[in-house]
C-alpha cells in the first residue's frame, strides 16, 4: 500500500573523462559490438515469438553487455567451440528468464547454428525455458531467482584458493532478484574471501514481473549497498560500451575484491517506445509486432570493416578427472557408545586423505556436525560459511562445477532453508554431498527449532539423490564414502546422541541395502528403525523376547533407494506385518517410503512417527512421549500381534 | 582458508555531548536498571546451570539492553501482567538461543515467579530451549536463525497501516544471524514500508558458534549496511546506559524509516575473564564456575532508592475476534474452462469483501497467481513482497499474530525456498495461508525451475496443516474458504492449465473428504487424481468405457487431512485396486499418502509419479512424456487389470 515514491533524478553513473575516453577508443570494435548486440536482439525476438513464450524483453536490456562480454577482449576469454574447457572464464545467467540471449551469444559464437534458436522451449530441443545443463555451456541451471551468485561464489573460490586457475567468473542478475536474501549471503560471501575473480553484473532494467521493482532505477542505492558489503561497484550506462568495457577492464584489474557492475538498462531496449520501458511487457513474445520490429533491429546494423572476436585463455591446467574413493576400515569396537555425527567427521576426514578433490563446508556448526575434524587437518580445503546456508548450497554447487566433492553440513533441521537450491542443484546435475545433523526429538532440550523432522521427505524428494541414514558408527563411516562415491546429490542424516558400534570394521555397506541385525524363525513381525529408533528397536527386541516375544529387527540404512527385495523377504518371514519407527514426521519419511515400496504386497504395515509440534526436554523423555522408546515400540508391537 | 583480517580499530560508536548527556541524566534510574540486568544475568547463569544446557553468554550481552527494553520509559511500553494485549509494544527475540534471559525479564516484570526460572527446559516445563508460544509472552517462535525480523516486519506493518496502532516492535537479533539472507530481505522490506515504529537492536557479540562472526566488532561494517538498505542506524556500547536510553527515544523520534541500534557488546559480560569475549563458550551452562560467577554478579547489585518499572501503553485498541467466515457461492457453468488460479484470485477477493482481517501478499507473481484480483479491490489489504519469499512467508506470521488471515501466493516452487520459515510458523501456531501456483508439469515450457513438484510433500509435513488440491473452479473456491477458516496452516495448490468445470456451484466441499466422479457397478480399479491429472483421469474414464473397461475416478481435493472412509469404500468396490496419478515427485505425494493412510488394508496400490527432472515442452507433450496423459493413465490401467 504506501510504498516510498523513489527518486528518478538522474543518477550517479560512470563519468569518463576525456582522457579515459581517448583510452577506450582503440582497440575496441564498437561497430561490430553493437551489431552483435542487435542480432542477438533479433535472434531473442524472433525465438520467443516461434515459441509462443518466454521473455524478449529481458534480454533485450541486457544485450550490449553480452555483446561486450562474450566478444571484445575486455569481456570473457573462452573457447568458443568448447565451452566445458576448465580454463574458461566462466558465466553465470542468474537471471535464467533471458536464457534466449545466452543461447543467441553462443550461436553468435558459433557453438550452436543460428538456426537451432527457432527450436527454443521445444520438447525436442535442449534449449529449454530457462537453461539447464543439458546444454553444454551451461555450468548452472538457473530460474529460481537469487541463486546464480552462490554458484559463482564456488566456481571463483575454487579458482582462486584451491585450483590456482586464473580463469574468471562472471555472474548476470537481474534488479527484481536482488530483492532475494540469498543474493546478500553470496555478496557477503565474496568480499569476505576477496574474491577478486569474480563480477557480478546487476542488470537494472527497473522493471519485474507484476510492477516495478523496488529500487527502480535508483542506480545509487544498489551501488551503496554493494559497497558498504565490501564490493568495488561501478555503476554504468548498462548500453554505453564505452562504459561497459571500461567496467570490465576495472575489474580485471581490481585486487582482493569482487566487483559489481550496476548496469542501468532499459526493458525492451531497441525494440519500440510501445515496449521499451515499458510495463506489462514482462515475459511476452512481441507476437504480431514481430515483423515491424526485426525490421526496425535489422536497420540498426551497420556495414563496417570491424571485426570483433572471442580471446581465448591463456591458462591450461587439465580437466579433473573422476575416479572411485575407497577409504580404510575404521577401526571402532563392537558396543562401545559414538555418535554418528562424530564418525561423519573422522570418516571425512579420512576421505580428505586419500582424495583432493574432497572439501568440506559448514555453517557455524563445525563443532556440532563434527565437520572440525576435516577442518583441522585440510584447512586448506575447508570452507567457513557462516550461518547462510543457502549460500552454501549455493558454493557447494559451484565447487562441483569445478569437479570437487563437496561435503556440506549443518543441523538437518537447517537443510529446509535450502530447499530450493537443492532442487536447483538437481536440476545443475550438481554432484554434491550433505549431511545434517541433530535430527529427530533425540536431541533434547533444544526443542523443536533445532529438531530435523522433515529433512528425510526434503532429500528423497530429489531425483537420482540417494539418502543414507546410518544407525552406528561404522556404518557412518562407510555411509561418507558411499556419498563420495554417489554422482549425484547424497545426504547423509546424523544423529547428536551416542549409540553402540553394532558392525564389524570390515562390514560392506551398499546404498540400496537394508541389514538384518535380529532374527528368529518364531519372529512375530519386523521392526524397521534407524538411527535412535534402531537403538530403540533392539532394546523393545530384548524386553519382548523376555517376554517369549519375539520380532526381527532391520536397521534400514538406506532410506533411498529403498531395499525392496530385503524389506520383502523380511515381511514374508514375519507374518507379513511391518512396524517402521522413525524420528520424523509422517510425510515423505520411512513409513511412506516403505509403504509406496511394498504397496502391491499385501503387507500389514504400521508406523510410529512424530506427529505432533515436539517441545523441549530430555531426549529419553521425549522419545517415550512421541512412541519412539523401546517400551513405546514394545507396547505397540503387543498391541499388534495380539 | 584465506580470511580477510577485520580491522579491530575502535568503531565509530556513538558520541554523546555533554548537553545531551545532561539531558539524558535525568529521568532514569540507571541504578534500578543496571541490578535488573545483574538479575537477569544471574538468572540466565542459574537456570541453565540447573538445565545442564543453554546459552548464558549468549543472554549476558544482551542484559543491558534488555533492563532498559522492559523497565525503562524508553523501552517497550506494555501490561506486565497481560502480555498478549494488542496494544502492547511487541517484543521478538530473534536469536531464540537467548531465551533465558527473555525468561529472566518476564520474571522480573513480574508475569512469572523468578522460582519458575529454574524448570528451564524440563519437559514439564513451557520454559524451552528456545522461545515458543507456549509461553503467553511469544508471539513468534524463534531458534532457526534470521526470521525473526520478518514476523517483526509483518506485526510493525499491519499496526501501522491496517490498525492504525501506534505500538511498536523490538526485534533482537545476534550479530551471526545478520549473515542469513533472510534477514536482508526483511531489512529492504522495513524501509521500503518506512516501518518507523520498528526497531532491529544487532547485539554484536562478535562470537558464533564456532568461530568468530565474519565481521566480528566491525561496528561501522554493520551501520554502513543498515544505512546504505535506508534505516536509520544508531552504533552504541550495548553495556552503556545513556547509549542505550539514547539510541531507544531517537527511535522513537524517527520518521518514515525504522531504526537499527547496533550495539557492540561482550559475550559473557560480567562473567569472568575467562569466559567474557572468549570463544569456546557458545551455548555452554558455566558449570562449576556458576557459584563463584553467580557471587561476583551479586556484589555488582547496588542499594538504591531509585525504581524503575514498565511504563503501560496508550491505546487503548479491542482484540481482534476469530468467527467463522462465509461467502456466497461462485457463479460458474459447468464444462466451462477455467484455472483454478483464478479461480483462487476471484475467490480470495470475494474473502476480502466478507471479512477485514483478510490481508494478500505476494512476491512480484500476482499476475500469474491472480492475487492481483484482490489487490485491484482491495489495495489497501494486499503487501507486494518483492521477489522476497522467505521475507513474505515470515510479514505474514507477524500479520498472524496480530489476528489477521495473511493469504501468501507465489508459484508454489519457491514456497521450497521458505521451507524453514513455513515450518517455525508451525512452532508458532501461525495462522496462515499459502497458494502455490504453477504445479507440476502441466506448467509446460518455463521448464523445472518453475514446476513445484515437492510442495505437497513440503505442506503435508508441517503439523496441523491442511493441504487442499483443487481440479475445478468451483471446488477452489471453495478451498479458500476452507483455508480461511482452518485455524493453522493451509495449503492451496492452484494449476495454470484450465479445467473445465466439474461441481454444481452449490457444492459443499470439506477439508478431510474425497469426491467420486465417475463409477459404476463394473469398476475395475479407483483412478485417483486431483488438478491435472483428474482432468487426464476423466478421459481416460471415457476412453477406456468405450473399450468397455470401467474406472472408479476420485477427485482427492484434500491431500491432507486425507479421506480413508472414501478411498476404503471406492477400493473395496474395485477388486482393492487404487491407482494414484500426481503431477508431482514420489516423495510425500499423493501415492505416498494413500499408500500410507491404507497401509493395513490389503489393497494393491499403484502410483504414476514423475520420478525424473523434467523439461521444457509443452504442457500436453510433458503430461505424456511423464505418464500422467490420459493415454498413458488408460495404458497403466489395462496393464495392472489384465
Amino acid at each position: 500500500m504506501v510504498k516510498k515514491q523513489k527518486s528518478q533524478k538522474s543518477q550517479h553513473l560512470l563519468n569518463l573523462t576525456t582522457t579515459k575516453k581517448r583510452a577506450l577508443e582503440s582497440g575496441h570494435g564498437y561497430v561490430a559490438l553493437r551489431n552483435y548486440a542487435t542480432r542477438m536482439r533479433i535472434h531473442s525476438v524472433e525465438s520467443t515469438t516461434a515459441a509462443g513464450s518466454g521473455h524478449p524483453t529481458s534480454c533485450s536490456s541486457l544485450a550490449d553487455l553480452m555483446a561486450v562480454l562474450f566478444f571484445d577482449p575486455s569481456g570473457m576469454h573462452y573457447y568458443p567451440k568448447d565451452p566445458r574447457n576448465c580454463n574458461n572464464d566462466k558465466l553465470v545467467l542468474s537471471k535464467g528468464h533471458a536464457a534466449p540471449i545466452l543461447y543467441a551469444a553462443w550461436a553468435e559464437a558459433g557453438f550452436i547454428p543460428v538456426a537451432d534458436l527457432i527450436t527454443l522451449r521445444q520438447i525436442t530441443s535442449n534449449l529449454e525455458g530457462h537453461p539447464t545443463p543439458r546444454l553444454e555451456f551451461v555450468d548452472v541451471a538457473s530460474g529460481s531467482l537469487g541463486q546464480g551468485l552462490s554458484a559463482a561464489n564456488g566456481m571463483a573460490y575454487s579458482m582462486k584458493y584451491l585450483e590456482g586457475n586464473s580463469a574468471r567468473v562472471y555472474c548476470i542478475m537481474g534488479d527484481g532478484e536482488c530483492a532475494e536474501g540469498s543474493v546478500w549471503e553470496a555478496i557477503n560471501f565474496a568480499s569476505h574471501y576477496q574474491l577478486d575473480n569474480l563480477v557480478a553484473i546487476v542488470d537494472v532494467n527497473r522493471l519485474g514481473q507484476s510492477d516495478p521493482t523496488m529500487f527502480q532505477h535508483d542506480i545509487d542505492s544498489y551501488k551503496a549497498k554493494f559497497e558498504a558489503f565490501g564490493w568495488n561497484a561501478l555503476a554504468i550506462d548498462g548500453h554505453d560500451y564505452m562504459h561497459i568495457v571500461y567496467a570490465f577492464e576495472e575489474a580485471r584489474k581490481t585486487k582482493n575484491k569482487p566487483t559489481a557492475i550496476i548496469a542501468k538498462t532499459y526493458k525492451g531496449k531497441d525494440f519500440t517506445a510501445t515496449i521499451e520501458d515499458q510495463e506489462n511487457w514482462h515475459g511476452k513474445p512481441i507476437g504480431n509486432q514481430t515483423e515491424e520490429i526485426v525490421k526496425h533491429l535489422t536497420s540498426l546494423i551497420q556495414d563496417t570493416q570491424e571485426t570483433s572476436e572471442p580471446v581465448h585463455p591463456t591458462e591450461t591446467h587439465p580437466a579433473i578427472e573422476a575416479k572411485h574413493i575407497t577409504i580404510p576400515a575404521p577401526n571402532y569396537t563392537i558396543g562401545a557408545q559414538l555418535a554418528t555425527r562424530n564418525a561423519y567427521g573422522e570418516a571425512l576426514r579420512a576421505l580428505g586423505g586419500v582424495d583432493e578433490r574432497i572439501v568440506g563446508l559448514d555453517g557455524d556448526t563445525k563443532n556440532s556436525t563434527y565437520a572440525c575434524y576435516f577442518q583441522q587437518q585440510y584447512p586448506q580445503r575447508f570452507i567457513e560459511c557462516y550461518i547462510a546456508e543457502q549460500n552454501m548450497v549455493g558454493v557447494s554447487l559451484g565447487l562441483s562445477c569445478r569437479g570437487k566433492i563437496p561435503f556440506s553440513s549443518t543441523f538437518g533441521a537447517f537443510f529446509s532453508r535450502t530447499y530450493d537450491q537443492i532442487r536447483m542443484s538437481a536440476v545443475s546435475l550438481g554432484n554434491m554431498k550433505f549431511a545434517g545433523s541433530h535430527c529427530g526429538v533425540s536431541i533434547g532440550e533444544d526443542g523443536p527449532s533445532q529438531m530435523a523432522l522433515e529433512d528425510l521427505a526434503l532429500f528423497r524428494s530429489i531425483p537420482g539423490s540417494i539418502v543414507l541414514y546410518p544407525s552406528d558408527a561404522v556404518s557412518a563411516w562407510r555411509a561418507v564414502e558411499l556419498a563420495a562415491n554417489h554422482k549425484g546429490i547424497a545426504f547423509i542424516r546424523t544423529s547428536r546422541p551416542a549409540f553402540p558400534v553394532l558392525y564389524e570394521n570390515d562390514k560392506v555397506f551398499e546404498a540400496g541395502k537394508s541389514y538384518t541385525i535380529k532374527h528368529s524363525d518364531q519372529d512375530k513381525i519386523t521392526v524397521i528403525g534407524a538411527g535412535v529408533t534402531l537403538a530403540e528397536a533392539v532394546k523393545a527386541h530384548d524386553l519382548l523376547a523376555s517376554e517369549g516375544i519375539h520380532i526381527r529387527v532391520v536397521d534400514l540404512f538406506s532410506v533411498k533407494p529403498i531395499d525392496v527385495a530385503h524389506l520383502t523377504e523380511a515381511a514374508r518371514a514375519t507374518e507379513g506385518k511391518i512396524l517402521t519407527v522413525e524420528d520424523h514426521y509422517q510425510a515423505g519419511g520411512i513409513f511412506e517410503a516403505v509403504t509406496s515400496a511394498l504397496a502391491q504386497e499385501h503387507f500389514n504395515i504400521w508406523g510410529i512417527f512424530v506427529n505432533e509440534i515436539p517441545r523441549s526436554g530430555k531426549p529419553h523423555e521425549l522419545l517415550d512421549l512421541y512412541g519412539l522408546s523401546a517400551a513405546k515400540i514394545a507396547l505397540k508391537v503387543k498391541e499388534i500381534i495380539h
